[in-house]
């Protein structure tokens, strides 16, 4: 083995600007900002044993080599612990005392508050005998305001562990409230995605978190994902960091018994999308740059064979059992099938990413009280709303035409899977159909299954008009975190991205 | 909510003797014992609760329900984070940076030593300026003596993490050392499973342990098991706990390149029988008793839906992969995915279990020198050994012919697998052939599959003669941890277990 070469100045620069980049380009990487020294020693010593790869001159001298030109060669699964049953959520109170909480923060919303997650949530800190504090004030889709007003309430006590009992949105502020007391002199747009927050990579190890969850979309519970509206930028974005993840879910099929059927629809959607759009990002193979250092390896990390597993087996579930949760939410079966196949499609995800229809969602809820004023049916508020899951819906059918070019085969699965089979082999016709127009048949199919769940088909139905195609094309623009995992869509901030944009755009307006 | 009701006594009691317990019956709990009084308390409650279920008399106070009567109702997946790619070995020394190791322990084998994997792992740690110990003196098949050797060496030591480079002795074999670093007055037995050992629940948090697997067979890297040669009862056991769980798990192909023919078969058919078994183990909700803490949850706890998409996939991908290894150790392709396999399998019985083949291997392995001599070609040894893979597979093909009955269904799907189909669906003469006889076509398939990879076709073939059949049953009996999961068994104490495991051990002398 000779001896490390000197690195050129370039090299160092380089990674230096890896190391540091506050506004760094990954999908939420949790750079550790201490890591810096050893992240440029490791990376020359990596620089120098590209021995045998080209950059390496024929005396074994290295000469430096981009590691930002240069694509990934690994990926990392992680996922919190999951325990599933029913009744299960009684346990937490066990949990606590096992993890010997001094005093736990309660997470949760006004509405949950009164239902049996909750009950069972108290009782079992009861007569655990752990001391506890709750915060009920959550706002479903958390924006700024709302996520200061949970970390004032979480800095002002001393807790020693979370626990959130609640959708995505509870989940997702119980895991800032705790990030943010953990820094309690950091500002809310500290940790928040390039380049509206600064991207601070979280470099300390969080208070235990365990996560309940109430509604079958998020997947929250084993994610590293909290997303919130910033005001002032009327968007959608959030934080992204594998510290952030619960040490455990607790997934209890008893807790979604009161669920609406409009809110089981719209969470099942979301559910759908995760593994939708796990299942066809880009390979982990594909993303730029390479990590210098694990730390620097995002969780949104671009499809892999682990996340493909959970993802396919979550859109197994999903085209399976919503129709009939949608069609008798008493359905005691299909309602837990759902839950786990959240579950599923969260780890799927949360270990590959999102692209194209969650990026596109953003825009499409966050404009609707300017441009569109929809109000979704089944839903109790008294003002304009689209759902997540049916905003992520909307463009369906028009994006997975749109990447079926970029891996024929795995859309012919889904394809397939839409239509009851287990797999595009088992069905002949889909077997045979040429790659050209495996795109029209998803889009079909897509649009069919959203049609029977009754989605509103397409943004015009919403009341949006095709001159609001340029303001959502400019809304989603800033979502680079998960365009940049799409397959196909170019470079964003070019004329490419913005035209394929437009044109997905375009298609979704009806179908 | 009615307030709950006094316990009488035998609910106590029956609570105590559940948390106390040293030889608790169930599969590597890790009871803190500690929580002893809270889980009394919990458990009161949760006997309070039952309104609704048989036991409750009309007044609303609860009878007192015996517990340890009752099914399971929940399941916990835990699994170690994962990192896979070609040359990711060398990531490992900015990971012990990262987690900010002062001194690391390193443990190898002799072999292990000079290969790829671990100059990879000593570069990484160099270059990241961490500091280390080696340990090279892991015994292939570890037994008492060799773990006390590495426990003496560690504990000499002062290491705030562990490191393992190489197959499943390597990993097990760390992780003890770490076990008994954190409990430096322990003696060896103090944890192992009942009845060898105390069976003493973990209740402390261990120091960080990374795995890099050099073998795809026991993945070992996923899951809390260590397994040893216990001397005096020449039997094998070992303890079972999450405690033990690595924190990473780095999986590299590059570090199988130089793994032997043999060797790669014989730890291949290891992962072939981790998911057959755990995918064919009772259901999680058919283990007792059901556990009044979440800590006393075992993790072999019995199939479950997750595991069940781990074992299926692992295997899958052993049945296409394997023979193609066999064939040719140079492609590239299927080492990797069989190390992916192996990988999986670990999160697959690594929180199910495995039952009848490994439970019967520990004798067929262990009465080898005494009974049997038999030396496996391609082992470079100067003594009879029959490799852990190849004592698993011997009874395979009789032993899903016995579990047949208990899931004909899940045995369909495997001999369609064996056939190359994806599900038992696409072969229309599998779905045809009726219950009463997969038991026969699941046997013949195994024994297909087995022969063509060069197995002895038979116990007989090894050198065991029908006489020692009664001496493989007595050292079966023991291994109750993994035999309680297996479907049909009965009470392996009993005559209907020990005669059920006579005739499994009959049909597998030669077929």
């Amino acid at each position: 083995m000779p001896k490390p070469a000197p690195a050129s100045r370039s090299a160092i620069t380089n990674l230096m600007r890896l190391s540091h980049s506050a506004g760094c380009p990954c999908h939420g990487c949790s750079t550790a900002r201490q890591g810096g020294v050893n992240m440029i020693r490791a990376g020359i010593n990596m620089i120098s044993k590209h021995g045998s790869q080209p950059g390496t001159n024929s005396r074994g001298y290295a000469t430096p080599v981009d590691l930002a030109s240069q694509k990934e060669y690994a990926f990392e699964l992680a996922a919190s612990n999951i325990r599933y049953g029913e009744g299960v959520t009684k346990e937490v109170g066990m949990d606590m005392a096992n993890l010997k909480a001094k005093k736990v923060g309660v997470f949760t919303d006004t509405t949950v508050r009164g239902l049996t997650a909750m009950r069972q949530t108290i009782q079992g800190l009861e007569s655990a005998g752990v001391k506890y504090e709750i915060f009920d004030k959550v706002r479903v889709e958390p924006n700024d305001k709302s996520w200061a007003e949970a970390i004032a309430f979480a800095r002002a006590q001393d807790f020693s562990h979370f626990l959130a009992v609640g959708g995505g949105s509870v989940m997702d502020t119980a895991k800032v409230a705790n990030l943010f007391t953990c820094y309690p002199e950091a500002d809310l747009l500290e940790f928040v995605n390039a380049p509206i927050g600064r991207g601070t990579p979280i470099d300390k190890q969080l208070r235990p978190l365990i996560c309940v969850p109430t509604t079958a979309g998020t997947g929250s519970e084993t994610t590293g994902t909290a997303i919130f509206d910033h005001s002032e930028t009327e968007s959608k974005t959030g934080i992204a960091s594998r510290a952030l993840r619960p040490v455990l879910g607790i997934v209890d099929p008893l807790n979604t018994e009161t669920c609406p059927t409009a809110v089981h629809i719209s969470s099942g959607l979301d559910v759908l999308f995760h593994a939708l759009e796990s299942y066809t990002a880009i390979p982990y193979t594909e993303r730029m740059p390479r990590p210098a250092n694990p730390l620097q390896r995002p969780a949104y990390q671009g499809r892999n064979p682990i996340s493909d597993v959970f993802s396919l087996w979550a859109l197994k579930q999903t085209v399976k059992y919503l129709p009939r949760v949608a069609r008798d939410r008493t359905d005691v079966e299909a309602r837990g099938q759902m839950l786990l196949a959240s579950t599923f499609a969260g780890i799927g995800f949360g270990n590959a990413g999102v692209h194209l229809c969650h990026g596109m969602s953003y825009p499409i809820s966050g404009l609707n009280k300017k441009l569109a004023h929809y109000k979704h049916e089944g839903y109790q508020v008294d003002h304009p709303i689209v759902p997540h899951g049916i905003s992520v819906a909307l463009t369906g059918p028009a994006v997975f035409d749109f990447t079926a070019p970029s891996s024929p085969d795995r859309h012919r699965e889904v394809a397939a899977i839409f239509k009851g089979h287990d797999s595009a082999s088992e069905s002949t016709d889909i077997a045979r159909i040429p790659d050209s127009d495996v795109g029209a048949l998803v889009y079909d199919r897509i649009a069919e299954f959203l049609s029977n769940l009754g989605v509103p088909r397409g943004l015009s139905k919403l009341g949006y008009k095709d001159e609001h195609i340029p303001s959502l094309v400019k809304g989603t623009i800033p979502q680079r975190r998960v365009l940049d995992l799409a397959p196909g869509i170019g470079d964003v901030m070019g004329s490419d991205g913005h035209e394929h944009l437009t044109r997905i755009l375009e298609k979704s307006m009806s179908y």
